[in-house]
């Protein structure tokens, strides 16, 4: 077939379809039906007394520029869907189903489709559904080989069921889970730092981080949907802080009630990484937790008479965890010390 | 306070929290909570018996350049609305809830408040509600001044009640609603075709079309959710297709049974936008039908019996419409031949 009149203005139709028809192939060996028509269906079968279904939207942020430039496009997709995830489970959701939007200037069904294969195993990790998506060509608006991707998720929990934070109270403790690096926030200043400031690259070595750069800044934000289903279901946790933009200042007051304050003692083993950016790129204390998770990616807040039960779950789980602080009573403007 | 060394970076989080006050300020008038958290809230009241929730993701495309050039940013809000509510009401569903994802280099308030102002009109008036959405500062990832969108929608139907095209048969008829101009699609093509072919501006006029050409390119993508819900309670609808990128050619085999294949005549007043375009960008007849929507931006499926009741419905609602074919028997691989 010639070439039509419109993929000489830059958008490839064929091409389009041939990226669906990878995906679409994908998707059906997991038994999963209807992508590449107008919608996905999801039949609710969730028999709740009064159901909510909460809902994120999220991006993976300048992260992907990591992908761009190590040419791997797998981990971005996991990174997204494991971000929505925990936006939801943070309230104690299930997740249901998950959409995605990739836009680039130039379709490459290859990068597209490793994207699409990293939602996919973030999705079967997780035990929900990769429902369908919109894959846009738009010509003009991002460089060669670059693209954006937004992720969607929907999940669902009993009314009555979701951890809202709204018991917490002085005295509460506070749990931190190990984040696996960067997650997906901070990236602009850390690439400031290791690009621009320090000429790296990332192919680049540093003492104390093991592989390089690129593999470290890769790293995949991880899913805390197995150890926090474990503590919810044991109705042990009052409320979570998924640390994600902003760090524990913005993310710690978004489920602390108005009263409360938080005293953090940095007594867990801050990745290197962390140590590297902050110490070479001259990052202020609070600065630090503001832009980075600091090597914790979930805060949990359980009451002080729960410790030893929480202590074994996770312990049970395999799961590795810090005692990080505790409420305090607000005084003044702010709810965050760090010490 | 000082610039913040993430400031610097080129990503600044406190203008991101004024662009959130913004529509916090904007979504809290319309009694909706939850904005800015981890994510949205839906109570879902619903009480039917076997429940889908259907969902679609979607963006705007590159009719996004026509609002930079315009500096107007509003109706592209709209348009992500209104596209998402077209996508899932081609199965009859109701619209629960829409969340978005902005992404822009360098975040200007003023223009995000105004995409967010336009898909909250959306939504207001398809009756459903903005729950939530991603707000992104990527330097680096955008030009100055431009961004990137898209949308997503759940909405919900009873099983048996999904309007899935399969009763669709030989003797059928087509019934095509009027768009209101090139809705979100061929706008790579029809850039191409204005600005580089023809030196045009978004200030320029052409004969037989009002206004400029600016205004034209900008028009909102329309919602049919009036119409069609009215017809789809009437049980009067057999299957519909949104037409939307790959044009009629894509989007009727989307909802078409295998043995079936459609005529079109080309009887309804083809907007002189269309005629414009086609004759001095040298489009083709077939790939007209493939770029653009040529004037009808949803087809419905209709037995003939029920011709005249889908009229005095249509009729009832003021709203146009035009008898644009027959569905026939297949012969060979193409579904879709128009006069």
């Amino acid at each position: 077939m010639a070439k039509s009149i419109y993929a000489k203005a830059g958008v490839d139709i064929d091409k389009g379809k041939k990226a669906v028809a990878k995906i679409k192939k994908m998707v059906a060996k997991l038994g999963v039906k209807e992508i590449g028509k107008f919608s996905g269906f999801f039949p609710l079968k969730e028999n709740l007394n009064k159901p909510m279904l909460v809902s994120s939207a999220d991006g993976v942020g300048t992260k992907l520029k990591i992908a761009f430039m190590m040419g791997k496009h797998d981990t971005v997709g996991k990174d997204l869907v494991n971000h929505c995830v925990d936006d939801i489970l943070v309230y104690g959701a299930k997740p249901l189903f998950f959409l995605d939007y990739i836009a680039t200037g130039k379709l490459e069904p290859d990068a597209v489709s490793a994207i699409v294969s990293g939602m996919l195993e973030g999705c079967l990790e997780n035990d929900f559904v990769l429902l369908g998506g919109e894959t846009a060509e738009m010509p003009g608006f991002y460089k060669d080989h670059e693209y954006d991707v937004a992720g969607f998720i929907v999940g669902i929990i009993e009314q009555e069921k979701i951890v809202d934070g709204k018991t917490i109270q002085k005295g509460d403790l506070l749990i931190g889970l190990p984040s696996t690096g960067l997650h997906t926030n901070g990236y602009s200043l850390a690439r400031h730092i290791l690009f621009d400031q320090l000429k790296l690259t990332v192919d680049s070595s540093v003492e104390g981080i093991p592989g390089t750069i690129g593999e470290e800044l890769l790293k995949v934000h991880r899913s805390y949907l197995k150890p926090v289903n474990e503590l919810v279901g044991n109705g042990v946790v009052k409320g979570m802080a998924h640390i994600t933009g902003g760090g524990f200042i913005d993310n710690i007051p978004r489920i602390l009630p108005d009263n409360a304050a938080v005293q953090i003692e940095r007594v867990w083993p801050v990745p290197e990484i962390f140590n590297f950016l902050c110490e070479r790129g001259k990052v202020g204390k609070r600065e630090q937790f503001r832009v980075f998770n600091m090597g914790i990616g979930m805060v949990l807040f359980i009451d002080k008479n729960h410790l030893s039960k929480v202590e074994t779950i996770l312990n049970e789980s395999d799961e590795l965890f810090y005692l990080i602080g505790q409420v305090v009573e607000r005084k003044g403007k702010g709810q965050i010390k760090i010490k």
